[in-house]
């Protein structure tokens, strides 16, 4: 009982490190942001991503566990992420926040089909309130229809951050030998960390698609 | 009625770009922030900035204006306000928070006074979840404790603040009429600008009792 305790603080506490990353990293990038339209969605997007962080953070103390501890403890791997896939230009941003919500959502919604109910409804209540980052298909789109001379490096781009993503995940779950049970020696649907990525790649390709990128 | 609409579209246009232009700076000033509990706060902030911004867009389109065109019209002026007022440590912008802060809560009480009853109840709904920044006053007054030395640095910092905010604030107001007529000539009780700023002088002078800075 205490170690599954200790087990859902500390995935609630990589969820939480990894939404206030994503959020900060908003917060960094918003600095590219060319337009007042621009500016106001990425303003919009960074207020999405602390409610979600909120209702996180309200887990891990459910859960036992300290929100701030968590943050910091989780801090490195999720920065040393950002650090290497840090845009170049407003268009590389926001294929990055395309593709890293999106990279979130799978990993949310495997947890969903693999947790105990209670992280379930959690990830599905915390993954229900995204989408505000569709703005970033429109822009991208409108872009590439102006200059398909952009077609190729974006899509390297998109390559790249998939690949950082499930290098770093995979970094973290090797650390963390409870969450890698938690997730991987239930009864859910994820026999092993292989199908958990292959799932993840799959889904990337589409939304590679979605933003022209295929 | 299209004149008072337009006066209406005008005040919520300009108290939207005053939240948005803090939210912005509250971003900026961000990367300042030295701890992970430091850095939970501001993007706490920044969240309550934007639910405020969401609730004034909303009034800005319900008065027949169009939120980002108000953004974009009002920028320069809350810009130029943030560049004079660029903190260079952490502790500034703290202080600039709590009085900034308190700054726009007195400009929508004496709003909410004056005005008809349509914005007296947003401003006070806007107004009413503010409080976020009261840790501000805790950092400050330990900062302080720890070392006096620092007292009168910030003290002089604050005066500053007050005196940069009621220029950019006249500015604004000598620029728009319709927004001046709204606020004075009705049959509220702010009968004069003066009346109005020194109103707000007096309140900012128990803000800065309340960082121990008086």
């Amino acid at each position: 009982m205490s170690n599954t305790s200790n087990a859902d603080a500390k995935l609630y506490g990589l969820l939480l490190a990894g939404e206030f990353a994503a959020c900060y990293r908003l917060v960094d990038e918003s600095a590219m942001a060319p337009t007042t339209p621009d500016r106001i969605a990425i303003a919009r997007l960074i207020a999405a991503e602390m409610a979600h962080f909120e209702e996180l953070a309200q887990q891990v103390t459910a859960a036992g566990g300290d929100p701030e501890a968590a943050v910091a403890a989780y801090a490195k791997v999720f920065d040393d992420y950002h650090d290497v896939t840090t845009p170049s230009s407003w268009l590389e941003a926001l294929v990055k926040m395309y593709i890293g919500d999106g990279l979130a959502a799978d990993f949310y919604a495997e947890l969903a089909d693999a947790m105990p109910s209670s992280v379930e409804q959690v990830a599905a209540s915390v993954m229900g309130s995204t989408g505000s980052s569709e703005f970033a298909v429109d822009r991208v789109r409108a872009a590439l229809a102006a200059d398909p001379s952009l077609r190729s490096p974006l899509a390297l781009w998109g390559r790249r951050l998939l690949g950082e993503a499930i290098t770093h995940m995979q970094w973290v779950l090797a650390e963390e030998d409870a969450v890698m049970d938690l997730l991987f020696a239930g009864d859910g649907t994820l026999a092993t960390a292989a199908t958990f990525f292959d799932g993840i790649a799959a889904r990337h390709a589409q939304r590679m698609a979605d933003l022209g990128l295929a």
